[in-house]
């Protein structure tokens, strides 16, 4: 595990906050919110995901939103694919980061992609091959995510041995990165320690290990801590909450942005993020809403007094 | 500090979020509320403020919410005092904790009371004298309470040994128990867990201590799980967020009881509380209100799936 003082925020509103709205932005529209993130130092951006167009029509432009991204400099350009069919095309549009997704329950991983965990295990290990296969691609971070790592809406409690099974077989077939997903926001933060620290056990600490948080439950932020505890120091946000509401039955959306950053800043920790650039890139998304809510504390609240960034 | 899994919830909204809403409740209405929050088995509720009611007239009636509340079996009754008269008054009244105020920030003890810190702790000590000189008074809870301990919003940052100092002049003049306050919402959990380490170092372990957080920049349940891994197991904390809004600036609510309760427990700790009742509390709390807004994420997103609450 790492144990120095950097922190990678990972921004994913432009994929997983979109895809859980209405509002179809237009792509100049992403772009000005991308760049102005950019700006501000966010280091890595997930600007879409390689599904079929018609499954979300929010992120059809995902490849031509990955080649204006490409050409902003030193962003770190990740997207989101379901399969390889997915990988394929986002290695084709030039991504940095290709950002695989699966369920380590079976129910769940049956209900989205129709297929067993271990099949898109199966998967993933063709995707490393085709990465491998062509020497344009030999700089394509492949990242493992696994989903429901925490708890499942379908089958409930998700035994760690699960996690770990499939993190193993994930690191074995050859992943760069693995990423810990709690999107259904089950997850506590005792947990969370735990089984971060049990995952560093399993795969050892050469690997980078993130982490994506939902704050369905309000726990968002203490999970965080919790994580950084046991050593995890890249997280996903998604600026203003984007797509998610507190106030809503069922609503799910992931940390915010803006209010991690804050509490990594406050904790010593150093992620090179401007907060006032953020909330300057937070406004260009807002005004591109039709009504969807916003959520966050430090767009309201500011900096404490006398506070004191990391260096 | 205690090592068990035992947790004490103290609901404050009662004195806290009333204090900070336009709306007056009725006598009848905080006892509906109170005496369904005890029935949920909230062990501990303050249930006012031993204030002059002209400076807040939704207290006024704290001696007789005081009288009720005492009828109710077993509830532990709290009420808040700013000084020796307001203790002497709550004494009268017969709660079983008195809880006495005052800011770590020299500054923010001027401005809110008109006095230094010192004469603060001074007035402390006339304070547990008059218990002690009343063998009536023998079994009342005097706690010294510390405000602005993670920082103000007059003087910015405040030094964790200020905090020390005042903690020992309390432990010196008889405080039965000690409460760590950050109305001000600025604490993080990295600053939080080291303050009650060294608190626990300072005061030694066998005087009761407490934390009261507002969730002003989201941190709220993040201090209370670094809060826990240092060993402090009782918590104020307020039904629904009363008095806190995250979308208006300014805002400084604290955290809310049901989240609370619902963290401590997935964190297998045991409150003693049933949620169900609570939020058939938070209702009857919810329906009294003149539109002030209520916080929470608890009350939408329920339980997960196959959760297991401690034993």
């Amino acid at each position: 595990m790492k144990r120095d003082d950097d922190v990678l925020v990972h921004e994913v509103g432009t994929r997983d906050g979109l895809q859980s709205i209405d509002t179809i932005f237009t792509t100049d529209g992403k772009m000005e919110w991308i760049r102005r993130e950019a700006a501000a130092g966010v280091p890595q951006i997930q600007v879409g995901s390689f599904i079929p167009p018609k499954l979300l029509p929010q992120l059809a432009d995902t490849p031509e939103v990955v080649r204006q991204s490409l050409e902003i400099p030193d962003l770190i350009v990740s997207a989101l694919v379901p399969n390889l069919k997915g990988a394929e095309n986002a290695m084709i549009a030039g991504v940095h980061q290709v950002g695989v997704v699966m369920s380590v329950s079976e129910a769940h991983n049956q209900s989205n992609v129709r297929r067993s965990t271990q099949d898109s295990i199966d998967d993933f290990a063709r995707i490393v091959e085709h990465r491998n296969a062509n020497s344009d691609y030999k700089d394509i971070v492949v990242s493992g995510g696994m989903a429901t790592a925490f708890g499942c809406t379908i089958s409930g409690s998700v035994p760690v041995s699960d996690v770990m099974r499939v993190a193993e077989g994930l690191v074995a077939r050859g992943a760069d990165r693995l990423n810990v997903s709690d999107t259904v926001g089950y997850a506590n933060p005792g947990q969370v320690r735990a089984l971060f620290e049990e995952l560093y056990r399993t795969v050892g600490t050469d690997i980078p290990v993130g982490a994506h948080f939902h704050d369905t439950r309000g726990l968002g932020l203490a999970n965080v801590f919790a994580a950084l505890d046991a050593g995890v120091r890249e997280f996903d946000a998604c600026l203003g909450g984007l797509g998610g509401c507190p106030y809503a039955p069922g609503a799910s959306g992931n940390i915010v942005t803006e209010d991690l950053v804050f509490l990594l800043e406050s904790l010593g920790l150093k992620t090179g993020v401007d907060l006032d650039g953020l909330l300057e890139a937070r406004e260009i998304m807002e005004r591109q809403l039709n009504g969807e809510p916003v959520q966050g504390t430090f767009v309201n609240a500011g900096l404490p007094k006398g506070f004191v960034a990391a260096a």
